[in-house]
């Protein structure tokens, strides 16, 4: 198996495609992201890392509040969209057509029609080179009702998709189980 | 569209599955992580959150280096069990008879067998609550040659998988193309 060295990058799979949202100037913008992840299970926390320019960003520092949003394969023009232009520049709630709501944070903006929506409000902030890691504490959970399955979101009704990186370059859905997690392995132990 | 707020909780979709390395006691030694995502861009860095008593994560301190390696779905059983044992208590090593590398940081153990292993320097640590969140500089990536298409790793020949949260809780392959990523949502801008 021969292995070759090719420099630094950012390689990880599967990647995430959310939107993060913030109130920019007191009104929502939202813009799509794939360097996130899961930071911390209790309380639980999610990190993005945003470019220092990004308009969104801006809002988060005005407000310490965020919200990530978990799009179906129904949106995916609608999050690629959110990734293309600036809310500097252009209306993406009106372009895109988004329902906005507010929960308890009352200033992390979230879209209706995303199925899951996560209520953020800053722990952390490390200034790492090109961007910025925020690090929020997930203060509350919005799921649509026809995507839970005894009261806990269900991958198999929400439809998200993931990114798979260039040169491919395409979202792309969820593919075929292959195996239970905590489970498959055990046979191993023996 | 009906909205449930069903409390904080950890949910993102999709989620990687890695395998995460580091030497204790100078001996390799691997876990698995899904909380884990690209913070930077330039320079390349990539966090992972460890629980306190990780023992993967006692290497990361004594060296200041760990490395996170991406399976194949041919490897979903070592995955899915080096979460499951301790390091303390098996080598997993020699159990799901990987044979380990190192590449220019010299304290990093790499998994030959999966086809992508990124080198990381310990840059950041932040202690957040269950989980301290180590932010790694990837110093450089090793590619299975096979599975490169000129010279960037590809992955359609990776074959890596996710790993869908509960009530799924499967490991699921990379599904069907979708959409081009920074072009589908062109036509919205018109």
């Amino acid at each position: 198996m021969s292995k070759i060295a090719i420099g630094p990058r950012t390689v990880l799979y599967p990647l995430p495609t959310v939107l993060a949202g913030a109130n920019v100037d007191g009104k929502p913008n939202f813009s799509t992201y794939a360097w996130c992840g899961i930071a911390n299970s209790s309380p639980p926390m999610i990190s993005v890392a945003f470019q220092h320019k990004r308009h969104t960003l801006k809002g988060i520092k005005q407000n310490g509040t965020f919200s990530v949003n978990i799009p179906s394969v129904d949106l995916v023009k609608e999050a690629d969209y959110c990734g293309l232009v600036s809310g500097r520049d252009r209306d993406k709630v009106a372009d895109c057509k988004f329902n906005v709501f507010y929960g308890k944070l009352e200033s992390a903006p979230m879209i209706e029609e995303c199925p899951v929506n996560l209520e953020c409000r800053v722990v952390n902030t490390l200034h790492l080179g090109s961007h910025e890691l925020v690090v929020g504490q997930i203060e509350e959970v919005h799921a649509t009702e026809s995507c839970l399955t005894d009261g806990v979101p269900d991958v198999n009704k929400i439809h998200p998709f993931l990114w798979a990186m260039s040169p491919l370059n395409q979202y792309c859905k969820i593919g075929e189980p292959i195996g239970e997690a905590f489970s498959i392995g055990k046979e191993l132990k023996a």
